[in-house]
């Protein structure tokens, strides 16, 4: 994301099944599809889409590669080839529906539905901090239900490519709500996701029409490094994540805990300096990546206001 | 499973991997297949088997069709066809090893790991309650840990053909964990399905020693029919299983009750005229099959005495 939505917000995608397993987003963007009228605010109309249909319909997170990271100045500017795998296909459509990325035509924010079986709850997945509208868009959900924590989490490493399709747009943010196994949905997170789309909806509309947004301190966890499982010579797993580990996401991990079990009883201890807060553990996509969870920091850090414009014209009759 | 156990036992088997992405099986198999020692008892030894290698490598649930569907005599006895599914082939290979199935050269006792995403606790799977060996079994692990429930669920409906993994041996029994997402390993599911694994065992070896079992009363769920979700013209799903129904497998259902949750917001209700007890609600393997939840009766019978054997000679030095 090179460029900021340009107020008012007018392109607006909601997208579901950019992995074809996580069945929230699934769901309701199917849903969306044959009765779109929930997505709608006066000051704008939001798209609803389904990223990955050849996925969705084998109820697989892909069939080639990884939709959510194939939007990489690599794969979107390669020359087209029969052989390509499907999603890099896709993602370049998508780039032309939804971007092009870091163009003046990309659409102005993309929100990105994904559901994890690690025990995360509701986590609201962004770029970096830099991106200050979905800054203010996650303080937004978060008052919206104090009662349950909306975690935000800063997903890129510096230096590093941004490759997710919510990357495509001018800004976006991805919803990922768990514990939830693939392929499986269930009732509580769909209402919860459902609720977390409307209030990120109605932001844009106060946004539209002018309402400004003080200037706060915001908590964060940001991505540090991943951990892999134990594994045997022949990379099979020799070890599980350990139960005092397990549905802690976002708890602080101090040096000396345990964080694997091994099937001979053994406890592998976390060996490193300082405190980290993990989050994606026992994530199933992530045991072929070589990922146990992810280590995050912990950051506060403060996010300017965001004037409010001129009140937006009404549509045409 | 036509013929029983030839007193005592000596051919057992414990399988995993059946199903490619249930893991607690899958993960212990192969640490059995490097380590086998845990499995072995005084009057006989237990050999780990992987099931379902190609699917297992892949982390799906099959690759061609459901391996634990595939052991029926059409099957079994067909002509070996090169574009054959490769359950079917695996299914023959495994009769070999295993069976053949319904002769006297079968395997004593299968014991075959499954995980579901339901939350089932540990669900112990026979085919009817005439397998008088598997009964008291599942008594025996019932009684090893009265604190946690092991439901006994027979799945087998009147006139119909054994098709399950465990059925080509002369006695059998599916150990069903839950809930765990596919692709998953959790420590908490791996202990305890490897102590029933134990207990299971241990019982075959006090059988083989000559302890007698008592008859006693047993509680269990038989399979009624199923009940599929609601569904759009195109077959996606229309709705989801109720708040009030998900994790509540094996509790009574009544009349009245809600079972969907349509994304309407319209509740479906239980129009059945008598109570049952859902099992394998929201299982992620059972949205292809048209499967919400099983419906099944609970029943109530009496389970005659195992006698006690002859001591069995110890095996030769």
């Amino acid at each position: 994301m090179c460029s900021r939505p340009e107020p008012p917000l007018r392109h607006v995608a909601v997208v579901g099944g950019t992995h074809g397993n996580e069945m929230s987003g699934v769901y309701l963007a199917r849903y969306w599809l044959r009765a779109p009228g929930e997505l709608q605010r006066p000051s704008f109309s939001a798209v609803p889409m389904l990223a990955n249909p050849v996925a969705t319909a084998a109820c697989r997170r892909y069939v080639d590669c990884d939709l959510n990271r194939a939007f990489t100045s690599a794969f979107l500017t390669a020359r087209a080839h029969p052989d390509d795998p499907y999603e890099v296909t896709r993602a370049r459509e998508l780039n032309q529906l939804l971007g092009p990325k870091a163009s003046g035509q990309a659409f102005d924010f993309v929100l990105d539905l994904h559901n994890t079986t690690a025990g995360m709850g509701a986590c609201l997945i962004a770029e970096s901090a830099h991106d200050v509208f979905a800054m203010h868009l996650c303080r937004h959900l978060q008052l919206q239900s104090p009662e349950l924590p909306s975690r935000v989490f800063l997903y890129q490493l510096p230096g590093e490519e941004s490759y997710s399709v919510h990357s495509v747009a001018k800004s976006g943010l991805g919803l990922e709500l768990g514990p939830q196994p693939q392929g499986v949905l269930r009732a509580d997170l769909l209402v919860r996701m459902r609720a977390l789309v409307a209030a990120a909806l109605d932001f844009i509309q106060l946004f539209n029409q002018g309402t400004a947004f003080p200037a706060f301190e915001m908590e964060a966890y940001r991505k540090v490094s991943s951990v892999d499982f134990p594994r045997t010579e022949t990379g099979d797993l020799a070890g599980t994540v350990h139960p005092q580990l397990q549905d802690r996401d976002f708890e602080p991990l101090r040096p000396g805990a345990p964080i694997f079990q091994m099937c001979s009883g053994k406890d592998v201890l976390y060996e490193g300096e300082s405190t980290v807060y993990p989050v994606f553990i026992n994530e199933a996509a992530y045991y072929e990546k070589g990922i146990a969870f992810l280590q995050t920091e912990k950051l506060t850090f403060s996010v300017p206001a965001l004037p409010g414009l001129a009140p937006a014209p009404s549509p045409a009759p």
